[in-house]
C-alpha cells in the first residue's frame, strides 16, 4: 500500500532548508542512546558549549530547543512578556510580522515600527522609538529572508542595555552564515537556526542568553508537577513545552527530567557544528561571502534586477526582481525544479509574484551550485523567451572564483 | 577541540528512547527536501494516512507535530482549553500530572482524581466523577510508563461522548505497541509518540482528532500576521508554535506555511511506520505480547517481584521491585549499563529507589533483548549478592518462546 521513500535528487538554492551537511545526515543514522546515558549527556554538553561560537558569545547558557526555528522564537519572547508588558517590534520584512504574532499571543501591548521593506532601519530610528514607546522588550529580526535584508543591530542592543530593555534578536537567518556578536551587540536572546547556514535538518532551535535573562527565568521558574508538588509558583512561563526555564534545568547538570531529547537531531547538531568549527568560522563565513559576490556578478551579467538596497543585503540570500515576460515567477520556479533538479524561493506577501529569492546557505554554499543554479536558471529564463542577456553570468561569477 | 561522536552499542531495555529501528535510521541519512517540494508533499501525504492506522481511526485529521511527545500533548489541551474550563484528570500515575501542569498553564479549573498507583481506575469511578464534576474536558494517559499500568477506557469515552465532553487520551507509551481503537472508544484526541513502540527517534508527536474537535479549532483560527494581517481571531490559541488550527492547514492541501518542517524526522517516520504496517499491526502487537510474557516468566523465575496489578499492567512495560541488598538498585542499574550495554529504567517520585522498569518497545521488542536484560540482570544481583534464584530465568523465557 505505501511504497517507499523517493527522495529525488536537488540542488537547494532557497533561504532554507537548505542541503544538509553529509556529516550531519551521516551521523543521524547512529544508534540511539537513553537521554540520560552519561555518553549522551556528554555529547549535549559538547553541543552546548559549541552552539556559543558561531553566536559570538561567552553566555553560560546555550542549548537546543526540540522544535522548529519558530519554537525558539516562542521560547524566547514567553519567557520574558507578562500579559501588559510593552514589546517594540521594529518591521523591514514578513518576519517581524511572526515575532508580533507570538508576542500578541503572549498578551503583550505591541509597538509596529514600520517602513518599506527595500531597506534596514538606520538605528537612531529605532533607537527614538525606544525613547518614545519605552517598551520592556525590543524584539527584531537580525537577517531577513523575506527580502534579503540585514539589519545593523550593535547601537539599538547598546541603548536597550543602556536603559535596562530587552533585546531579542532572531539570528535564524544569520547564524553560522555571518559573524555574530551577541556579546558585543548586547543582545540578551538571540535565536539560531539549524536548516539554513548550520545545515542540519530542520527540528531544533537554538537559544543563548545573558544573565539578565537567568534572572527572569529563575524567578519565574516552577518544577513540573508529577516530579514535585512543591515549587509551585504563581508568575510561572504559560507554556511547559518552552518552558526554558525548565529546559535550562535539563540541559543543565542538574539534568531535571522534561522531554525525552530528540536524539538524532542532536547527534547532526554536534556534527554540524563540529564541521564549520573545524572549517574555521571565519572561512566558513569568507565561503559565504564570496560566493555571493559569485551571485550577484552572475545575476547582474544576466541582465537581472535586484529588490532591496544591496548595500545592506545579507550574504546568505539574493532577493531577484523577476523579469518580464514569465509572469509570477512560478513557471520558472517549476522548471528549473523538474528539469534541473534545482530549488529557488518565491517570497510572502506583496513581494510574492515579484521576485525570487536564492538562497547561499551553508552546505548548499559550494561554487558547483552558484554555477548550477546561475545555468539553470539563464535555460529556464532563455526557455520561456525572457529578455535576458546569454552567455555572460557563469563567465562573471567564474571571474569572482578564479580572482579570489 | 571537539571530537567525534562517540556512540557506544546499548540493549535498550527502557520505556523510551528505545532503540530505533534501522529502517527510519537509515532513511535520516536521505538528501534534504524542500519543504514544499512535490515530492516531500507526497511523502508527508503517506504519512497521514500512516499514522492513522495504529490509532485505529478514519478521522481525517493525523499529522506529526515537530516535537517530542509533549508537545502534542500540550498543543492538544491548548486547543480545546480556554481559561476557566474545567478538566478532569484521573491520575493512576505520574503523567497524568503532566496533563495537569499543561491545563495549569492553560489556566483551566483542574479536579484530580486521585488513587494509589498499583492499579488503574475501575472506569465507573471515572464516570461517576465525570457527572459530578461535569467538566469540558477529560484528559487521561491510557499507558503509564512510571508504574506501568494500562488504563481501560472504552466506557469512559462513551460517557464523554453521551454527555458532550471532550475525551483527550494520552497513547504516547502505547501506541504501535498495543491495539487502539480511538474511534471505537470515542476519543477526540489523541496522542502518540515516536520514540517508544513506532522506535523512530525522539522529535515528533503524532496526533489525530475528530470533527468534534476540528470544530473548536475552525472556531479559533486566525492567519498568521505576516502571511495576512485579516483574519484576526480574539479566541485564538495560546501558542503559535502549537497551534493546530494553523498546523492542520500547513498539513492540508492548504499547505499554508507554519513551521519548516523537520524533514529528515518525516523521513525517519515515514520508514518506521511503513515498517510496522508491513509486518502487520497485529502480528507487531502479538510480538510485543509474547515477549511481555517471557519477561514476566523470567522475572518470576528469577525470583522478583512486581509493582502493581499485573492483570492491568501494559504488554510494553513491567516494573520490578528492587530487591532487599541492593539499596535504591542504581548501582545494578549502572552496572548493567557499563559492562553489559543493557539500559533498564529507574522511575519517578514516590517510586524511585523502589523499582525498576524494563520495557518491551518496539525494535527493542525481540527476543535477543529480552534474553540479554534477564542474563545481565541476573549477573548483575548476583554480583551484588541480592537473594535470587540462579538459573532459572533464561529457561522460563525460552520455555515461553520455543511453546509459541
Amino acid at each position: 500500500m505505501f511504497s517507499e521513500l523517493v527522495i529525488p535528487h536537488r540542488t537547494i538554492m532557497t533561504p532554507g532548508p537548505v542541503e544538509a551537511n553529509p556529516v550531519a545526515l551521516k551521523a543521524m543514522s547512529s544508534r540511539i542512546l537513553g537521554q540520560f546515558d552519561p555518553a549522551f549527556l556528554t555529547i549535549m554538553d559538547n553541543v552546548k558549549e559549541m552552539i556559543k561560537l558561531p553566536f559570538g558569545t561567552t553566555n553560560k547558557e546555550a542549548f537546543a530547543i526540540d522544535g522548529t526555528s519558530r519554537s525558539g522564537l516562542e521560547a524566547s519572547l514567553i519567557a520574558l512578556i507578562e500579559p501588559g508588558d510593552k514589546v517594540l517590534i521594529p518591521a523591514y520584512g514578513r518576519f517581524a510580522y511572526l515575532l508580533g504574532e507570538i508576542a500578541e499571543r503572549a498578551k503583550a501591548e505591541i509597538m509596529y515600527l514600520e517602513k518599506d521593506w527595500t531597506a534596514t532601519f538606520d538605528q537612531q530610528v529605532v533607537i527614538d522609538a525606544i525613547d518614545e514607546f519605552q517598551p520592556k522588550i525590543v524584539a527584531m529580526i537580525h537577517g531577513e529572508t523575506a527580502n534579503g535584508q540585514m539589519q545593523q543591530i550593535d547601537k539599538i542592543g547598546q541603548h536597550c542595555r543602556n536603559n535596562d530593555v530587552f533585546f531579542v534578536v532572531d539570528m535564524v537567518a544569520t547564524y553560522g552564515g555571518v559573524p555574530l556578536h551577541v556579546d558585543e551587540w548586547c543582545v540578551d536572546i538571540a535565536i539560531g537556526g539549524t536548516q539554513k547556514c548550520l545545515s542540519v535538518p530542520a527540528g531544533m532551535s537554538l537559544v543563548t542568553y545573558n544573565d539578565r535573562v537567568e534572572a527572569v527565568l529563575n524567578s519565574r521558574y516552577q518544577k513540573e508537577l508529577g516530579l514535585s508538588k512543591d515549587d509551585r509558583n504563581d508568575n510561572h512561563i504559560s507554556s511547559n513545552y518552552l518552558d526554558l526555564s525548565q529546559l535550562q534545568r535539563y540541559w543543565s547538570s542538574e539534568r531535571i527530567n522534561h522531554h525525552t531529547e530528540a536524539t538524532s537531531m542532536v547527534y547532526a547538531l554536534h556534527e554540524g557544528l563540529r564541521s564549520i568549527i573545524n572549517e574555521g568560522l571565519e572561512n566558513v563565513y569568507a565561503r559565504h561571502a564570496l560566493n555571493d559576490k559569485a551571485i550577484i556578478a552572475g545575476i547582474q551579467a544576466m541582465g537581472l534586477g535586484f529588490y532591496g538596497d544591496l548595500s545592506t543585503k545579507m550574504p546568505t540570500v539574493t532577493p531577484v526582481m523577476i523579469p518580464d515576460g514569465v509572469g509570477d515567477g512560478e513557471a520558472v520556479r517549476e522548471l528549473l525544479l523538474n528539469q534541473f533538479g534545482v530549488e529557488i524561493a518565491s517570497s510572502f506577501g506583496d513581494l510574492k509574484g515579484k521576485l525570487w529569492r536564492i538562497g547561499n546557505m551553508g552546505y548548499s554554499s559550494r561554487h558547483e551550485n552558484v554555477l548550477h543554479v546561475l545555468t539553470a536558471l539563464e535555460g529556464a529564463l532563455t526557455y520561456y523567451g525572457a529578455p535576458i542577456k546569454q552567455g555572460e553570468a557563469v563567465k562573471a561569477a567564474l571571474v569572482i572564483y578564479e580572482n579570489n
